[in-house]
């Protein structure tokens, strides 16, 4: 047998297990779909004491994982993402104790007639069924995702990073195990295999078998996923987020929003990347934000003097480390082209006390959330007030911006009659 | 040159004709977006008139494509939907005023909350921006998706088929001279070509360009356009509905129920394609309904005496005509799961007295309508208030059941502070 057959065969194995744990997945989606709220709720709380209890044992698993990745070489930051310490696991039993005191979204009526022939309708709120994460290497992910997808009804398929390997194997057996003794479908999480890349593909193509696949990491994960996913997916967290100077903008104020929007934690997706600044008030905002950038250990990319030159890289793409971009803009007008040729999508803002400017703004700009004198890092599900969130949506359909517990779900038309048939 | 270097020289100049009209779409959606409801009625209600005034015109190209399709030697009854007359372009314009008369989607606000820290958050609902159609022979779809598309602030993209080539030519060249009178962008609407198959292709595939792509049509199209789509798109149309007649229901009803949803119009997605019977009421339901589908001329087609024999096929696909496949069940149990097994998540619908089982079916069955002693045809969005649809979704992402207007938009967040940073 040749390399290239074994190679093959070992796909065909990990389609196989790929589909069978979807299969799995949807008969126990099936159960979870008829659960109270109560019982919902009681099971996250068994599972989060299941995860406190089993501190030691989940330890061990991840000293594994962060010894595997410091003889890789990996990259310190990377590590730190990776470790779990009995203080981030007590956050990831909290943070399941939240999502049980989450409103439930399932059987809310979102809208409802009775039709002049008598009919009576309803679009309830319903699972989406079966709902696949690709996730790089954080492991609370992979108990968020859980608490998320169970108390919205959903059976949660997840491949997280091969580097967090045995620290989500330890996690979902602990989540399994609560969820077994609380007479529930163990099937309701499952861990693929994260060996190669193959078991991402199988599941974006698993169409009648998985219902969504919710992508979380770079941008080359999410375009792979967007390019070969047959199953409906919701792309996130790309966001080349700018910040733009207003004519108008109070300055004192548009330093804070700036140093918070690209500071704070330059690593996330709500971080500012490019600082547009109005042409009428260069002479003053430029110098001053970038004495307050540079202070603050920023580097600044543009074609202005003393800036590292730009390219179109630096307008077009995420930095996601303490650099920024800056450009001098002739007017609202010129700003809003920019950020429509470069941004993502996800979060712009605009500082300025001119009310117009404000409204013409927030009505042009095309992206999941549009800033008026706040910080970009406003986008977040937290922050918003859902208590939890899946991701940032940077798409259209289905959700935009911030995803929490009624994003995971579907809608279903129910409709009573008493004999009903409707005329020729 | 080779014949094939010749053709990938004309897939080259499609995809460019493609792109640079979805180009020009989105340019026109910037406009659209900010029209307000007085000013996109105000089109609406001129394109209505720009299309009556034409009636001769379109009726001759119309004439043109019906010829066309008679020398071909195509189906009657494809040649029906094809046809035009004076007295169904009445009817598209008066649909065009239908659509005026709606209310706006555009701008309201779908949630919102002040947050403890005094941001005021909104969540706007948003035109989609540029969106795509494919469709099949009939081309009043072509006004009515212009009219759904230009009142949810979207630009249409349109790929009609080819055997209605002169008469989607025709009435875009209305719609787009009607706008272009009322001082909008005529680009709000544009047909693609459809000599061959490859523009749906370069439509499906724009990403970037075009915000969602929307396949009206038999599964063949939908199953090509999913397969093949980096677009986000919603599957709809394909139907394979059951009518479970349960051991508690009152089969007068069951009869009108099942003849009018396998006969009102067998051609549609919403007929009824087989009817599940519960053993407990075999003996007297299988042969009462068996007679009325046969005196209302209905083959019936499954494993009993009398019956054209079924093959798997008879279960898992549509016949869209004068047929039905009829099953006896053990009870509601076996009657979900054969619906699980071959329905397509379009209408299943029970009939019976009995609240318990009611209950226990429209929580069970995962499908965009579960009908409770109505028949299946009810399924449709003028029938649900929504006084126009572009489609049925299939799918459970963004939209399930009839598509109206706010299926057709997205949301934004608008946040308003006054120099708000989140903390670290």
């Amino acid at each position: 047998m040749t390399a290239v057959n074994e190679s093959a065969q070992v796909g065909d194995t990990v389609r196989e297990a790929v589909h069978a744990a979807a299969r799995r997945a949807r008969v126990a989606s099936r159960t979870l779909a008829l659960l109270t709220t109560a019982q919902k709720d009681a099971a996250l709380r068994a599972a989060a004491d299941a995860v406190l209890a089993a501190t030691d044992t989940v330890l061990a698993a991840n000293a594994a994982d962060v010894e595997t990745a410091r003889a890789a070489g990996t990259d310190e930051s990377l590590i730190d993402r990776l470790r779990l310490t009995a203080d981030r696991i007590d956050g990831i039993a909290s943070g399941l104790r939240q999502v049980a005191g989450l409103a439930d979204p399932i059987g809310e009526v979102v809208r409802g007639s009775t039709l002049p022939n008598g009919l009576e309708l309803r679009q309830l709120r319903v699972p989406l069924g079966v709902v696949g994460m690709v996730y790089e290497a954080r492991p609370n992910v992979t108990v968020d995702a859980f608490g998320l997808a169970l108390k919205s009804g959903n059976a949660a398929l997840l491949r997280g990073s091969s580097s967090a390997r045995n620290s989500n194997a330890a996690l979902v057996e602990v989540l399994r195990g609560a969820l077994t003794a609380g007479g529930l479908p163990a099937d309701a999480v499952q861990l693929l295999p994260s060996e190669d890349r193959s078991s991402v593909t199988h599941l974006i193509q698993a169409r009648g078998l998985v219902d969504v696949v919710i992508p979380r990491g770079g941008a080359g994960l999410i375009s792979a996923v967007v390019r070969d996913a047959t199953v409906p997916t919701i792309e996130t967290g790309v966001g080349n987020c700018h910040v733009y100077v207003h004519s108008a903008a109070d300055l004192a104020k548009a330093e804070k929003i700036v140093i918070n929007a690209k500071t704070r934690r330059p690593s996330v997706c709500n971080t500012a990347e490019t600082i547009l600044i109005d042409a009428a008030i260069a002479d003053t905002a430029v110098p001053a934000l970038s004495q307050a950038l540079q202070t603050a250990g920023v580097v600044i990319h543009g074609d202005l003097e003393g800036q590292v030159p730009a390219t179109e890289a630096d307008w077009a793409e995420e930095y996601l480390t303490l650099d920024v971009a800056m450009k001098v803009v002739a007017d609202l007008n010129a700003a809003v082209e920019h950020i429509d040729r470069y941004g993502t999508g996800h979060t712009e803002a605009i500082v300025t006390d001119d009310l117009a400017a404000a409204r013409e703004f927030t009505a042009r700009v095309d992206a999941a959330a549009v800033m008026v004198n706040a910080s970009t890092a406003f986008t977040d599900g937290e922050q918003f007030g859902f208590g939890a969130e899946i991701g940032i949506s940077t798409q259209k359909l289905h959700a935009r911006g911030p995803m929490g517990l009624p994003e995971l779900t579907s809608t279903k038309w129910v409709v009573w009659g008493d004999g009903h048939t409707r005329p020729a």
